[in-house]
């Protein structure tokens, strides 16, 4: 990975590759490199689908390796949707491959003359890129599929659907997981959107004759890798729960804590809840037959092998099996309780290439503003399907909780920096409220994983209904999270990481054993909080004040049954999260 | 005017009139009214559409006086077009009624508890509300008649149409003309959406039986008052331009100069310009018959009578003469020559109750994103009928231009705090582009009328095409206008008090000699600082900086023909526009 690939979509005479040394942007990998990106060469005051944005792809520092869990790719860009930084993380095979080329970053700039849409292709042989109209408007599945019949069934592809060619603000980048389909996403911000708008449809990959990545240090990244892989193992979470279960195993678990938002977050808890479990979902892949209830990993080295299919009553191929995030937003979050019809709804987002998290808040919002009934299912089918035909309620609904929320004259719109929040209600769950509400990301669970604490009982115990201690829970995840994103390494080890202080060391030792160099736990605390003052950064110079790290208002002032409690943390204390 | 009515929709058992002395409040008129109670009682951060925003309708300090030209009214809330606070001002013929009637303010308050539709009726009796729900989705051309029809041909009102009800943030107010149309529109930032969000559809007001307001010094306010008057007939603007073809007067000037944007702010020059001239405009309304070319005013006292009639082809009576910024915003920013389609767009504007400005911006946007071809005005007008229809595609264009660019991925899109930038381009009129840049408003011509120094050679001469003594010009004009829109006075006034020292101690005697005190120049200075500063401080509490008091990127990288010139004032010279 010693080297960055930048494509100038807006050259005389079409688009031109270019390919360089790291320069500045040596030792930075993953969330680090986009961020670090985006921060120094974007204008914080661009226009999220001009000239001047650059959407930026980085494996971690340590994709390509045989470093377990490494495959996790970041995407940067100036957000469409929050106006701000965006770092949006995905699984899938591309990570690791782009790796083993050599390549820390790909940085697609400039804008088109036309609209004409580019494949690119790289290989070892380098980077190619070439025009080709016949891929407009398809959706990513079928666009796989016709990278597969081109180019053999050994690739990778980051590609976007109809929505980013639309530009939409809800627009998602897809990514290929072992089973060539376009199920990993990096879904959040509307990084699909900046792609379309540099008029790339598809990244194709192909690793073939490139080997891993090798360690500096051979000895000490073996041993600790393999330690590594045990803590792994050990834990509840990440050896048992999510192998059996997928993420899914947290619906039954929230909604027992009354954090599970339910219709537009008017409630803590949905009665549905159980059909749509995890637990229901593995006894019903059971019944279907196929793989049934089998996990695997989303890409090749992770141990913690949370994917699964879905499979439909026919026993067909239907959407991988559905995340927890997903099966909330398109389900309770919407008073949908039918297991099938949330597949449905999984599967066309991940064809036309929205977010799962943002379109079901968005469906929510448009239930809630009398476009259909909540539990509606073919209705919510329906709403999505528009926004692959693109017609102009698929426009709106495309854009996001925001837009759809203010174009329906919707008060209660869920969300943060106009980025939907994610399946846990900060009433009931005020941890990670506080990260919602202050993180750089918009509404993000991922930026500071405060359910761990506040729910899981992970690294230790702080009550998810008050207010205390929930700043510092949160500013101390936010932090990590940010290390662990520039490793490449899946948010999931976490849990292992926070409860066995073994765990934690072996990763430390797995990041210093593969690049060869000492490195201490305030190694990787330093390296967190760089990123996010990078971040910060930006953010300020694009207008964002302490008034943007706020919750909507009705959770201030709507109490959240069955606890009936509101968000309690105050203002001044939101304040305190980035004091460092 | 020495109290305050407020009505709470949210109560218990349905709304509460509640009628008050002015408290805290005496002394304020008009935007100084609307902005002090804004900034005082309502939440910087709240939904501009829930419970905690209030709309404050509040005529001028003279209004209901027999001061000439003092009938104009105020907005005031927090917008849901801009998120900032909000002054939107109106002519017609409530301003006087309310002043005789004894109102300071109308004050809406609260969230209606289901969706009943209200109506006010205010008269000497006092205030009562009503729930019907018979008008419903009822235009405002349709509504006034009914109220016409109700209560007779001498009241006034306030209204909105389908526009309102629908709570889109490009929804206006509107305020019937002498001739008992909804012609006058407080019309910038969505002033609509929260009296639709209010739930009330109409105040009407009837001030039988009530005398104009009479002057603390009677003496010293009738002499000014004619002196004020003369002053006003004797400026080429407001005693010739304006009477002969009303605000149209400027499409060719500004074509002239090189600023009349055209095909949404991609040339300062339309081929079309002259067929849709004031002068145009007056020579087929001669041709047409009716009342022809003699103008009027929006309301009574006014001596400048820039308002007309327009009839259509068969000399039936279609809207009223349209406004230089209505031709503009649908005509040249649209590539459209044609003044009947315009007048057509015109009256569905009034009709629906959106902001002609807005509205023309954000068709201008539509034809961008290629939802129809510039210049095809039969398109423009279905696209506008979308609204009143209340389609997906008629929200989408009815939430304004900001929206309507971000939902169809569109780069150009010219706003300022999300509002759009009316008929003057900022870089061929730099010293009106200070003016949206750094207004408390949203881009608004009316906040700072920079055009008049840099085109119309009134107040001084400022080169249009350079930076230089943009800003200064442009904070003495916002400071001058927001101490005018205190007053109950038309803006128009501000060409003869910019250019005739004596006219403008006539007005600051006209203030003294009504509210019986000692006026100076630098009470008026005064008076319009601490309204600024309210404004900013709201601001800020809502989360703007300095980032937002910025133009949209491409007006400093795209060179406007046919000058090529980019708008030249740096961010640090904005910065000091608010020096004070």
């Amino acid at each position: 990975m010693d080297k960055i690939v930048r494509i100038d979509m807006g050259a005389e005479g079409g688009p031109k590759v270019s390919t360089g040394p790291l320069g500045d942007y040596a030792g930075f990998g993953g969330r680090g490199m986009t961020s670090a990106i985006v921060s120094k060469e974007v204008p914080p005051l661009c226009h999220p689908l001009g000239a001047k944005n650059k959407l930026v792809i980085a494996p971690g520092l340590l994709s390509g390796s045989v470093a377990a869990m490494s495959g996790r790719i970041s995407v940067g860009c100036k957000s469409p949707l929050t106006g701000g930084i965006k770092e949006s993380n995905s699984g899938g095979q591309p990570s690791q491959m782009l790796g083993r080329l050599g390549y820390a970053a790909i940085v697609l700039e400039g804008k088109p003359k036309d609209d004409t849409l580019y494949k690119v292709f790289i290989n070892s042989d380098g980077v190619q890129i070439t025009p080709d109209n016949s891929l407009k408007m398809l959706g990513n599945y079928d666009l796989v599929a016709k990278m597969n019949a081109a180019y053999g069934d050994k690739i990778a592809c980051i590609s976007i659907g109809q929505a980013g060619e639309q530009k939409l603000s809800g627009a998602s980048i897809a990514f290929t997981d072992m089973e060539q389909r376009p199920t990993r996403h990096a879904g959040r911000g509307g990084v699909g959107a900046v792609m379309g708008a540099k008029g790339v449809k598809v990244i194709v990959v192909d690793d073939a004759g490139m080997s891993k990545r090798s360690p500096g240090n051979p000895e000490k990244f073996k041993e600790a890798n393999k330690a590594f892989v045990a803590g792994l193992k050990k834990h509840p979470v990440t050896g048992e729960g999510l192998p059996a279960y997928g993420t899914n195993v947290l619906t039954n678990v929230l909604n027992e804590a009354g954090g599970y938002p339910t219709r537009n977050f008017s409630s803590g808890q949905f009665e549905g809840a159980a059909k749509i479990s995890g637990e229901a979902q593995a006894e019903m892949e059971n019944a279907r037959g196929g793989e049934g209830s089998a996990t695997h990993g989303c890409h090749k080295g992770c141990v913690i092998r949370c994917s699964g299919t879905f499979y439909d009553k026919n026993g067909n191929f239907l959407s991988k099996q559905v995340e927890y995030e997903t099966v909330w937003s398109h389900g309770g979050n919407c008073g949908i309780d039918d297991l099938d019809a949330i597949a449905q709804l999984d599967r066309l987002d991940d064809d036309f290439g929205v977010d799962t998290i943002e379109m079901g808040a968005t469906i929510g919002v448009a239930m809630e503003g009398g476009l259909a009934n909540f539990g509606d299912a073919a209705a919510a089918i329906n709403l999505v399907k528009e926004v692959g035909q693109g017609t102009p309620l698929g426009k709106i609904l495309g854009s996001g909780a925001a837009v759809t929320g203010q174009v329906l004259g919707v008060e209660r719109v869920p969300v943060v920096k106009k980025q939907a929040l994610p399946a846990y209600d900060p009433r009931a769950v005020q941890g990670i409220g506080v990260t919602y509400a202050t993180t750089t990301q918009g509404a993000d669970h991922t930026a500071g994983y405060a359910v761990a604490t506040n729910i899981l009982g992970v690294g230790g115990s702080v009550d998810a209904l008050k207010p205390e201690g929930q700043v510092e829970l949160s500013r101390n995840l936010q932090i990590a999270t940010a290390a662990i994103d520039a490793t490449g390494m899946c948010l999931f080890i976490a849990f292992a990481i926070l409860d066995q202080p073994d765990t934690f060391q072996s990763l430390v030792d797995v990041v210093g054993g593969f690049l060869g160099a000492d490195m201490t736990a305030d190694d990787v605390t330093e390296l967190g909080k760089n990123i996010l003052k990078m971040e910060r950064d930006f953010n300020e110079r694009a207008g964002f004040t302490n008034k943007d790290d706020r919750l909507p208002q009705f959770f201030k002032d709507e109490p959240l049954p069955p606890h009936n409690v509101t968000f309690g943390v105050t203002d001044e204390d939101l304040d305190q999260v980035f004091n460092f």
